[in-house]
């Protein structure tokens, strides 16, 4: 039976702000990546995501950014040296890592956010301190990556898993990148369409692209925006009608509960 | 033989600012607090003081704080949740503790940070949410309180182990506490008198108070100040001093070295 | 005639963050309080704040606060120097008032925010440097301020001109002060109920305590909130009953545009 | 007489963190760039360095920068949009002119930091927002700009007065643009050779070029370190030599005393 994974960013609120419907989108999802608090969410944040997550049966993983909570991790940074990077993506992982196996739902992947995102898909050495803070942590961890992406190549070289990600609602250039946005019919936004196309690329191993031709894909997961209008009712449309079409929705990853050891708070004890 | 650890605070700069001499502080202490992000330090800073701290042998532990990095976390700052300082903790102990256990060096222990630690010797709902904190990431952790401390009370209760911590510089009251700064006679400034009070509290096992009197205390750690004007010479000189009246200075939770995963990064392998 | 103002605390959306409903306030209220960037707010959002309310005639001021971003302002930070909480203050005023004026919209007035605003009521010391930040930037800035509170007491001993603020769904204490809202009855939560509080303070100039009596009050402004769930609707239903009994709802400082520099930026010229 | 001013940025240390040595430096300079918070520098730390500038006669400006602590303004950030820097910008000069003429010490003059103040130099559209801002907020303000930068031709089409800035230890490009530090033989390391290269472009009017050749040069006022080792003595050491051929040393903006409204807070008044 044809696989598929939805996965989705989450835990976004910080302090007193709010981002997103999360707990509506734990029912759709499969997988959830958690912001590590460096663009968004804050360790009270990532410990009730990871809490609805587990309540959930959904997968979990780190969502490191580059450090940038004005600009939402959307900012493009340079000038960073990779020694440093690295040391933040590994605090990054590490403390979602040690916080969600405390709570007995140990994280099963990382996903790097926005701007660090699209900067590592096209730059080699930046794929690499990606993969490199991976394998510091836990090379066990899955790494979420897009097709023909650097960071794809740099994971496979390290010999780490990777799920290959894909979107529904955008096309794909003839060298199997995203399309830009502002490019002419570059965004999708019929739902028959996008169901189509995730279904040419599950059955068909293959994209079809906006010049006309195809480019080969093995699709692991499908992304799911959680932060735009309507998120959820697509992305629960998006799901039912794939499960009509026969499509398994299943995390890419089976997330296994561990015992965890925050049970109950010595605080919270006695009287 | 009579032992006694040195701690001091360590990985406080941030960014371009630099704060102490860390790297000479390493010469003559056995345990570094080492900062997580909230009061000071940043990924880089924590990363480059556990591998300094690993060169020299010296023992590493959390040292988390308030999320105040204006006020280098000696604010208090009252008007928390519970669960959102409980969170905070978890989070800064576990990115140090992965961090650490990825370069071959971890840590054993936590001591909190400035205000936190000052409100939580004094608050038991506080102390309690510190222990739930370490109890969280991992148990095995020893907890520097001071003696006759919320704290101290909280991780007994709980089966923590603990590290008693003494000041050789400061005056204690007739309760066990610190007499405040601001009291006269509290800051003792001559390094006989600081040698002569760890002394007594090593040898007689007990602390002359200001009142005249004393109060009982199992010392395992004794305080330095890492950014004093000083903080390096009258370290070392007290640690010069206590080894010659025949105190071994050692470490109260021997560091292991693990394997660790960080040995060198893919992405300077190659060319 | 009988005239009120209605005062609400606006541009607190932070980056990618939203908080409250801005723009369909601003039909409801006569005088804007803007975040200034330490618990909320950026320059973007300051600005466009600014331009809103000059778009609707409200009347708009400074609404500095305690550095706290993560906790919204809401938590009490104890152990600053007054003369750093000063310049905080200072800098926030400067801040928002040169940008107030370069857009033809000058400030009329400050009110400090949450854990500032209860602090600063009931520490003299706190309140005298509230009113020197304001006499410092401006003095001729109006100072909302709550009845019989430190900071009324300290900005008419010097010589500020100040607006006493009410409220509506709030019931008060004996000797004047907000009743806690953990207490049974401290809030109102009937319109009609609220219409009537403030009628009485208005028509009668005295406040209905919590324990039967009265206080007497000049109130010049009710505090409006904007972050509640139905906030505008609510604002709405109690401008519309405060103006169908013949209370004139008006701005205490009557706003006076500016010519301003910023007509049009240098870099949309041309092409 | 032939005339050039001294400038160096200040108020840059943070919170606990300091950040070279402002007093000391304040006897050799003669304009002081002051950081605005975004990427160093604190209220306290503003309004300090105002009044020690103030007691030496030092003239001041504003130091705004891309809102980045952590990098202390020095990394390149893009994908902001152009009317948000905008902000940032009128913010920052608006704060520190509101506190300078509070404390009876305008500012005369704004300089760009770091990273923000490379990329405007190359980019017309950033340079037209850095003219924006500084229009916005006070026309009269001098913006210090580099030769043959996008930055001084858009101050000129904008009617601003520029000052020409100049460095005395780097060598220049061609086309007058500073070499970039990591080519061979970019950065002086000997004072008379310092010396020359400034007294060259102050006598005729040109900068010796790293190809043997010359581009003209009318400057205003010379770059001076502040926090590389030795910079007092290396910059007092310039500043004598300057002087001993006669060059006269004075602010090209001269600062004029106000009469301030902060001349003594009302909470220290009374007991």
């Amino acid at each position: 039976m044809t696989t598929i994974d939805l996965n989705c960013d989450m835990g976004e609120s910080f302090g007193a702000y709010q981002m997103g419907d999360d707990m509506a989108m734990m029912n759709v999802i499969t997988t959830a990546n958690i912001a590590c608090g460096f663009h968004a969410g804050d360790p009270s944040v990532m410990r009730d995501t990871i809490l609805a997550a587990k309540a959930k049966g959904v997968a979990i993983g780190a969502h490191p950014s580059l450090m940038d909570l004005y600009g939402f991790g959307r900012r493009r940074i340079s000038g960073e040296r990779p020694e440093d990077l690295e040391a933040q993506l590994i605090y990054q992982i590490a403390a979602i890592q040690g916080m969600a196996t405390a709570l007995g739902w140990p994280i099963t992947h990382m996903k790097t956010h926005g701007a660090l995102n699209n900067m590592a898909a096209e730059d080699a050495t930046l794929a690499k301190i990606c993969v490199s803070a991976i394998r510091t942590v836990d090379p066990s961890l899955v790494f979420i990556t897009l097709p023909f992406s650097e960071t794809m190549k740099a994971a496979e070289a390290a010999g780490l898993t990777i799920a290959c990600e894909v979107y529904a609602d955008r096309r794909y250039t003839d060298n199997g990148m995203l399309a830009p946005r502002q490019m002419e019919g570059a965004v999708i936004h019929d739902l028959q369409q996008s169901v189509d196309q995730v279904l040419s690329m599950l059955r068909d191993k293959r994209i079809p692209t906006i010049g006309g031709g195809y480019v080969p894909v093995e699709p692991a997961t499908v992304c799911i925006h959680g932060d735009t209008p309507g998120a959820v009712a697509t992305a629960r449309a998006m799901r039912q009608e794939l499960t009509r079409v026969g499509i398994d929705i299943v995390p890419f990853a089976k997330p296994v509960a561990g015992a965890g050891t925050a049970l109950r708070p010595v605080w919270t004890e006695g009287a």
